[in-house]
């Protein structure tokens, strides 16, 4: 069913609609085949960069949208709705253009933003490695400087579009001072020396490949070091915070499909002589899962207008990733259950949400990393 | 700790500021000696009339704030999690004055709004029975129409302020015919006929009196009619969906103050050679508190919006209560646990905020009935 | 981990270590391959009757282990935590042969229990149809008597081993009369007119197929009846309390499998300069699933122990199926959690362990039908 | 209801039927004025003793029952459904007992034990101090050696029949080692310098008197030190495991006189034409609220029977101790909820029951204590 959203212009209203119509003609048709052939849509990027809704919260002199947050999120959650691997790789792929956009140059802006906000060029981001997952500043992929540029040596883990980006944005070690050693590379994908594995066998999202980078030795000119030498940490961090609402609006939008489908079935459903619909147990569930899928969603919101406020919205933030991946775990697990026998085979979308809400909870940190990042916000004192 | 809020106007972030001002002053301290000896504090609701404060969502002309209800229930919350007798009373008597300031002639009105924002007339709102709580269309009480007005004839049940109110919002039976034979009336305290009994004993809120309100006969005016014979039903259930947003902000209040103190005391008692705050399964308890209060203030504010902007709200501000008040209960159970035997004694008010939060699960319609509520608008198929 | 066990004999001692070796070498190492192609373990069965796990709660005089519940349980526990497709097989076989062993005559259970319970004949369970799976009584496939037996007509579903059982015992109607016009059947495979669909595509469980199974016109002897005509659904609701024990400690099983890969990680993946076993946050969550479990295995238990002891024990059963398998449902949801983005990959079994739960909360009754029999249970006043 | 209970001999029948007896008549009717008021029931433990009740784990020689836990702990869970302030009173006055006779020399158990066996000595427990309550290790209280004895000054906090106990069982350091340097003290409640603080201030449990026991100086012969020097920590620790078994029984125990009221009070209710009971919103619920409370019975008795048979079961005394208190809370609170208004007032015990309950949560180990205990055991690797 059509989610009514508090819009603030008629721009965005049209954003919105156009974002449904998109969703529901070529993309959530091609979820299920696509998913099961593990076939990444490249071509439905480009269509959504042509489109205009690969660019929607960045400035309209790149080519952007210039679109506040409280909007592109809603956008997201419509496309994750019909396709969480679309809507997080949009997702994925604004994280990655977060570092130029709000850290570059002037110069580095016109150079490259315009493709990647187009959808020419699709973008990764690589922070993970194997060994440092949440403990992301403990990371030791080596930028090793000379006159005129940057050596990378390293392996970045888990990381969406590895493979079939057209860029990574990559944080490595320039010095080992902690977070404060690490800075922040445009990289192309055709870089020598840069290799992505095969990607990973996954539960559930198979469309969208997660793989490890190899770096061997890839060169990447200065022109191409994102910020100051030292400053990655915390440029990884400001485009994470984002990141973080992007996860949160993606799972609302899996969240109320799956309670849609749910919905759905339950007044279609016939036992004991009705539609499971008018059996109160039912109902009380499906009320729940739909309490809280819109807790979840303007949590999401307030802090997302936060940050359009310009107004600190970290803490918000990791609130609405934990709130909003939890939630969209627990109403899968429902939706799955409402429809009995049939939500658990590939009839319906309904076990396809659930095996997708399982890696929002631990994607762009895990739940465990945001309630540590809520506790420390929250316990600083005044 | 102060929440940061976003409030739409200066006048209405000085009004928040003078609430939290006179609750620390004027509200919180006495709310621990007068639970102990069941006193209504009369007096504030006085002050508060005084302030302005019992008047926020009515129009100028009676003396009303004008305020939206966007501001109107974040004051609420500061009050009830200053104390909830407080914060409840004024949700109460707000929705006391509902049916007169939303269905009233211009004249009825004028007659008596403006005692009743001012202070100088407490409200009670009459629709509970005995015998009938969740399905209160079945309700009993009797007005029999006569030549010059009105005999009522009933028992009302759960009425706060039963016994200390100055009038009292009435529904009550003018015709058999179910919901559809139901009237509203605007009862003076000192009617003939009518007597409240003794308060009930209650677990909490026993500075907020409780009781029945027996009618014998009590005499109304034709004149204090509010809408029509027969509109009753709808007029109370309009008063119910703005009471929900009410009683939802207040949770949220009792459930911050948990939160609050459970944070004071983590940080300040030490276990194991260090703060308790430093262990993670305390950090992530207080984590998992506040991203729930943070959705429920996040969800009473979307519900509230959509109110202020005049579209439906009525599954919103179900979901807000059910939302807001399951949060309180979890909360502040948990608040106690962290100050451990320290939280199950009064020298701390964290049980008084675990008592209190039991009562906002079952006032206004209990979660159950809220359910019902969120199911019935969910399945209403296009 | 070896589950620490209480057990009442010697011989019960020797069964579990048994089940545990041949668990261990012969079942667990091919669940991940078997379940990748969909390929189901025939083989495992042979295996399983010649070591006699197939046949424990029967009778020694048919070939049976006069085992306890108590027993047979925990063996399938430990059959399940290798690989669910097993040890949910066993108690799909074992509830097969409930009707026979438990209401046929001495002639049938000589004729067919021995190669049944020796793994010869693999069986399944006919009960629900595409109509009718909650409200099983309303099943509508026909029985129609005449000289010399039945023919039976209709469609059965989310029958488990359909299409590669060697025996279906059929609950057919053989009058119009609601839940007294049910009869039981024992129908063999190679009965003209029964045919398999093509089985259902699966979230998980590949290895063990579900299927339709379609009777057109299937002729079955009236020796082949068990029961009296009409005892049908008292037969079914019979093995289905048994049933339901075995899905208790199938879940069981899972559970622990997926608590025991979560606590190996924990103590080998290294984060923040330590195993993630020292994290608070980490440890709790692995005490509260253990403690579920444990709260589990004591529950189907103290079930086990009823019914082998002849007293009631319906709605412990419910119960067992209930809490079992919403535990193992939480379980693996926090178990791939722990393990982060490594247990959304196959590398691990987590994640398969996830999605088998999953089906345990629906089979043999949904876990909303165990609250309906838990409730009906409940309330009848003595 | 009677709960079905298996139990192992025909005495320990009798003594259930005895204990439920008892209950009904002389325990139940009281709990309610006594708590209002306050009343320490001094003279049902009396009654308790004389009927056998206070003894039921010890050895018969010593005037003990000679029961296993498996009885005793039963007994434990019918006296708390009657009132928590005596089924808890027995568990602290057993645990109270457990040094002497578990660590007592034959002497020392000749001379004490018969009184306190029989009820004429009431007995009070001593570990937790102000500041160390969850690291009982860090105790500070000081027992100081001369030739005859020691000299005891400090402050024990929480303790349960502080200032009615005729003994006190108490833990101070005899040297400054940490846990090896805790000692254990059976002090006379007569002795010159032991005074009892007044009362704690309780949200609930108002009849067991929980206060700080003030040791200025207070003169302890040596020959009531119980085992040797620097074992304390350990005797302490074993009679804990002991104690958390007691707590988990009378956690069940409230929780099932919870569920009774409740499913009683759904029976009768009436609304929208019918008993709630017939809702199957809150059919669900009770069913949930069974269920839980059965596993949880069936874990503590798992538990009991594990130290009936001799084996470790410390783990599970925890898990036990975890699962029933936290279903009790949760159970307790639904039950108030079940009955709507009438659950916040003191005419039902529902509302006691939830006050009771929180304390549960928190005594003998708060659960994140028992959380600990739980990992630290599960994650000792073999």
């Amino acid at each position: 069913m059509a989610v009514p959203r508090t819009l603030p212009t008629d721009e965005s209203r049209a954003l919105l609609d156009l974002t449904r119509d998109l969703t529901a003609r070529e993309i959530a048709p091609r979820a299920a085949p696509d998913e099961a052939d593990g076939r990444f849509p490249r071509e439905v990027f480009a269509t959504l960069g042509a489109a205009g809704l690969l660019s929607l919260p960045y400035a309209e002199e790149y080519g952007g949208g210039a679109q506040p947050y409280e909007v592109y999120l809603q956008v997201l959650e419509e496309l994750a709705a019909g396709w969480l691997a679309v809507g997080l790789g949009v997702s994925v792929h604004t994280l990655a253009c977060h570092p130029l956009a709000t850290f570059g140059t002037p110069e580095q802006r016109a150079a490259h933003l315009p493709a990647m906000l187009g959808g020419e060029l699709l973008g990764a981001y690589c922070l993970s490695e194997p060994h440092s997952g949440s403990d992301a500043a403990a990371l030791s992929t080596k930028a090793a400087a000379d006159a005129d540029g940057y050596t990378l040596t390293g392996t970045k883990a888990w990381i969406t579009h590895g493979g079939v980006a057209d860029f990574y944005t990559v944080l490595a070690r320039t010095s080992p001072e902690g977070a404060r050693g690490i800075s922040a590379f445009l990289v192309d994908a055709r870089t020598p020396g840069l290799a992505a594995a095969a990607p990973e066998h996954k539960m559930g999202m198979r469309s969208s490949p997660t793989a490890q980078i190899h770096l061997d030795g890839a060169r990447v000119a200065a022109e191409r070091r994102i910020g100051a030498e030292g400053q990655g940490f915390s440029i990884a961090l400001a485009a994470l915070d984002c990141g973080r609402l992007g996860i949160a609006a993606c799972a609302t939008g899996v969240a109320q499909a799956a309670l849609d489908v749910a919905a759905d079935y339950a007044q279609d459903r016939t036992q004991f002589g009705g539609p499971i619909a008018d059996k109160q147990g039912i109902r009380f569930m499906l009320a729940d899962m739909a309490t809280a899928i819109e807790a979840g969603r303007a949590l999401y919101l307030a802090a997302a207008r936060l940050r359009d406020a310009g107004l600190p919205f970290g803490r918000q933030a990791a609130m609405a990733k934990l709130f909003c991946t939890d939630t969209a775990m627990r109403v899968t697990v429902d939706a799955v259950q409402i429809l009995g026998g049939y939500g658990y085979t590939t009839d319906f979308p309904a076990e396809r949400y659930m095996r997708e809400a399982k890696c929002l909870q631990i994607v762009e940190g895990t739940n465990q990393i945001q309630r540590m990042v809520i506790a420390r916000d929250l316990l600083r004192k005044g």
